[in-house]
């Protein structure tokens, strides 16, 4: 399957789930504050997305022997979270943009866009309530204890990269790095799709070994590709440029820079880093720079590479005897879509 | 019952609580970081407060012929609610102390503090699927949706609140504000916990309207107490003197200052007002001399006078058949502490 096939798919997976979840949110109100309020929640999840995450998890529930209509209500939620957290994350990381338009709280200001995030928040769990009348009781129930644990690893990973900002602390490893990505990108991006896809599909308590590793792996090359192309990609990619440098992102890019960067180097950038948020385009530029001559996009590079064969090869270990349906190999190219990616 | 009496039962009710609390929260981690974030999703939890809403849902219940056991997890859930919802409301409030000490925000930034917030978000839904265990699954879904229903109220007051600061809107009607009240503070604060006491003693659906009218009336009493308590109590209450003043709340007084203020006053109480957060402590003052001036305090005490006379009288209507046991002379102390506090 090519990735142009693949993104064709996801395409119109991301139709019929994006119409799901805008029917699923509250619509119009005849108060005109309300009205605003709904506006706002369906503003996210009416942008463009690739939906990655429910996408995963309905091709692993096919892939297992679930059926997709069974995955439905869960896969929605899983994007409505990921929409929730975006309108915080991008209030906690000042961002400018998301999905290629101003971000919620320049639309609106800061105070209604915490609010509109938290309404959203809610909406995610009574959506999740559905799952009682669709799947009954005890896996609806199962299925609200997985996003509990998705909540609890992704608020853990988001709060330590925000407390190495908050600190402004460059004195970071790898560990820390991988620690912090675990938590904050791995979990809700691979893990819980995974283990909820295998959830639906088997109908019954799963192990909680189920897929951590393999997520993990998966989102760890996820995240570092994701890392670099925000320091390499084009205005289609719908955020600032180097967006990451400007918000002060500890990404393995930087790490390695201030690992392997000469003294007299390694003093400058930190001095551009420590600026926060009060860094030139200049400045940016400068790091940039020094990225490439110190070959820490290279590095990263490499160790992604690392994580994504680990993660190919658990997949074959973990779906390797499902039958060779369609759902498997396009669960096959969404993984390999994910971490190889063109930079 | 004395209010004293009453508070010293609130105490050990709200000890009790706040143990259970404390022991459903996490505890420490070896990652420095992450300890910091259970340390700071423990901090609301762990500084006084009367724990209103669950004694008011632990009371219901018991009235009703339920039992004190079997409430434990939802009265937990409704005070982990408050606490979550006051982390994002000091934020969105640009408050500066809450229940006598610094907000959360002030201590470890505004980032950290929004994603404790989340963090505890979550945790009440972990807390919510306990129920399962003690109630069975259907009960459990009940409550939940019973949640869903009471973050949708308070997310909509809490923007129509926000959307009239965020646009500088002064031209409010007393219905405007009991809109924003029933909202904002009447269903959380009273009408849910009153169902969810409800739907616990009987074990089976309950109608769409229990308690609603009872709970309305009761939260705007409450509330129009507590815009008065803001602008004449002392230090005890925990929150800057005439804070709302500051923070450019719309409470009833000042909404009929501006209805019955002359001309010039009004256009002077405006002007104050618009300065959004610049307002001084001269400004504020000024403010609440108008306030006595024309009598908006007093108006204020004797609408919420009526709203309280109204949820009495509903009181005895809904609870007139129960029979007379402590639960039921408690239940009836403490609504009527929570409307005829002193001013």
């Amino acid at each position: 399957m090519t990735s142009v096939e693949l993104l064709d798919l996801l395409e119109s997976n991301t139709a019929m789930l994006r119409n799901y979840i805008l029917d699923a949110l509250p619509k119009d109100h005849s108060v005109p504050e309300i009205d605003l309020l709904y506006k706002m929640m369906r503003d996210y999840p009416s942008r463009p997305s690739k939906c990655l995450r429910p996408s995963l998890s309905m091709l692993a529930c096919e892939t297992l022997g679930g059926k997709i209509e069974d995955m439905m209500v869960t896969a929605a939620a899983l994007e409505i979270f990921q929409n929730w957290v975006l309108i915080h994350d991008d209030i906690e990381d000042q961002s400018e943009f998301r999905r290629g338009s101003p971000v919620l709280q320049k639309l609106h200001g800061l105070p209604l866009a915490i609010n509109a995030g938290d309404a959203l928040h809610a909406k995610m769990w009574g959506l999740l309530t559905k799952n009682c009348d669709v799947l009954g009781d005890k896996l609806a129930h199962l299925i609200m204890k997985e996003f509990v644990k998705m909540v609890d690893e992704t608020t853990e990973g988001q709060h330590v990269e925000l407390g190495w900002i908050e600190k402004n602390r460059w004195d970071l490893s790898e560990d820390d790095y991988f620690l912090m990505v675990q938590k904050k990108t791995s979990w809700y991006t691979c893990v819980a799709p995974c283990r909820l896809g295998h959830l639906v599909a088997s109908r019954k308590p799963i192990s909680k070994n189920d897929f951590v590793r393999f997520g993990i792996d998966l989102g760890i090359g996820f995240q570092i590709r994701d890392d670099i192309l925000n320091l390499t990609a084009d205005r289609r990619y719908g955020k600032e440029i180097a967006g990451d440098i400007v918000e002060g992102k500890r990404t393995l890019v930087l790490i390695n820079l201030l690992e392997v960067a000469g003294a007299r180097d390694k003093e400058i950038v930190k001095a551009i880093m420590k600026k926060r948020k009060a860094k030139s385009q200049k400045d940016v530029q400068k790091v940039l720079e020094f990225m490439k001559k110190y070959g820490s996009i290279d590095y990263a590079k490499n160790r992604a590479e690392e994580f994504s064969q680990s993660a190919l090869k658990q997949f074959e270990q973990i779906f390797g005897h499902a039958p060779n349906t369609k759902a498997k190999i396009r669960l096959r190219s969404l993984v390999e879509y994910m971490i190889v990616r063109d930079w």
